[in-house]
């Protein structure tokens, strides 16, 4: 069997049944956005790590150097995020092709330094190794408070379905050969886990549809989101008509946008205590493992737990 | 410039000087095997990474995919080795073809999860995404009491150097077409740091004059080795014979031997209390930056710190 017939999710399915974990310290392991770790002292640590690929997860020169060191750590610090958690200490291991310049790699590391700077994570070490193609991965560490931890596993029926931000606008300019710096949702983050109590929570780094069927698998529920609340903004809903894209498909499978998407019981008074718009665009249903799109007309759609995922032949 | 002008180190230290590091809490940043952060609690945290990468530090199949599961972890394993900690948890990010078979994949994770399970560590997470090369990067957590961490800058004159089991034997087997499966000195780091008060340590990765070196530049100190101590193997001699190689030249620059080397002012009854080997191979002098290596006849060649070095032109 090839991999490409597994896909990424089987695959990382098949891994997490080979490596078992027997340790009282682990408050979760894989399968959510980052590992949580009980250690002495009354926080839990947060330890994730993700890699960008040339050709795969970028290219040159769509993305610059600067754009690429920051959307690296930008990656993590979502991770972060969507466990309600606060980033500290970073690593960033680089391979680099021997004929790259010094200036390209200066660049790529102020792209780090600028947005580790915003966040105040320390750039502890890392590794520098040549490499066929520019791979830049960073792990990061950072720590949340028992009450406020937010996993992925807790959505009930009857929770309402919320996201920050607007989505699709990330697709929206990566099909127009643009490129946004990803800016992660981690005070957003926090200002949730204080005060709305999320019973779940993920980073929308592959698409809502996908990311919101892993919120279900985890919490074991279903979930139907009402196509009219998904937020897309003016912009992005022009630069889809002008590239003859349905500016809801990139909204539910593009990816990328490194909003939160979460569940809670209860959403008082939203907007006017946040920086970021915050929308209850669905609701959490007991139908387990079922998503519906609900449209204008009240008519139910499967929704395909689609996004990017590696290892396909057709990728979107 | 480019960067195999400016040569792996230089880059570390042009990044170094970039990344500032205002945080109390980091006790070591960029320059040691492992960064060293104060958490709450008695001990230290360590944190580590490190990429191998297809047709840079293994190819296929020389290595078999368990060989490369099992050295990708054993490279984390020796950096906390030789900050005298334990290891505790890891992630492992890796990049696949699509066209690797499951099969493939699942020997890859069996050499990680044997070597996890003999150190007990847990893999904790990570993530999978498609790449052209194979890579794996781990990340490792693990920690030290403040009393037993061994950095690599305390070396002073007069101290005797030491090295764990015997050296070369990875470059002999590299150049006959066979691979050993590292094995790290993670209880030997701890035996040294309990009972040698070790001054200094490393692990040799790139070479016993390479990574001698960084001992010495950290610490501000020279060294010089008797050439006779250096302890190789019969079987690593003979190899060295047949392949028409000097294994004194192995043994110094050869590199993946993943033995500890560490600087010590008291060296009592060592062999009798551990399970490897202790070798006295040398001492610290105060003549900053210079390393000699001292043979037979007395006589002092000056040592040049080069081992393995990424983007170089011509490696070893």
């Amino acid at each position: 069997m090839k991999l490409k017939d597994l896909g990424e999710f089987g695959l990382i399915k098949r891994l997490a049944e080979t490596i078992s974990i027997n340790d009282a310290q682990v408050v979760a392991g894989i399968g959510d956005d980052a590992a949580v770790i009980k250690v002495d002292g009354p926080k839990l640590t947060l330890f994730t790590t993700d890699s960008l690929i040339e050709d795969v997860h970028f290219t040159r020169p769509a993305l610059s150097a600067y754009q690429i060191g920051w959307k690296a750590l930008a990656v993590n610090l979502s991770d972060i995020a969507a466990m309600g958690g606060v980033p500290e200490h970073g690593l960033v291991s680089i391979g680099l092709p021997s004929q790259t310049s010094v200036d390209f790699v200066d660049s790529l590391y102020q792209g780090i330094k600028d947005l580790s700077d915003k966040f105040k994570v320390n750039i502890v070490g890392g590794d520098t190794v040549s490499s066929p193609q520019l791979i830049v991965n960073i792990s990061l560490l950072g720590e949340v408070e028992e009450e406020y931890l937010a996993l992925r596993s807790g959505a009930k029926a009857g929770d309402k379905v919320l996201v920050t931000g607007d989505l699709g606008g990330s697709a929206a300019h990566r099909l127009a050969g643009k490129h946004l710096s990803p800016q992660p949702r981690v005070e957003e983050g926090r200002a949730i886990v204080k005060r709305l109590w999320p019973t779940s929570m993920i980073d929308i780094s592959d698409g809502l549809a996908s990311d919101l069927g892993r919120i279900c698998e985890s919490s074991q529920v279903g979930a139907k989101i009402w196509l009219e609340k998904i937020p897309v903004s003016e912009k992005t809903r022009q630069m889809s008509e002008q590239l003859g894209e349905d500016f809801v498909r990139l909204a539910l499978e593009g990816g990328e946008d490194y909003e939160l998407l979460f569940t809670a019981q209860r959403v008082p008074e939203l907007t006017s205590e946040m920086d970021v718009s915050l929308t209850v665009i669905g609701e959490i249903t007991d139908q387990k493992g079922k998503l519906s799109l609900i449209d204008k007309e009240r008519k139910s759609h499967p929704l395909k737990s689609k996004g990017y995922e590696h290892f396909e032949e057709n990728r979107f």
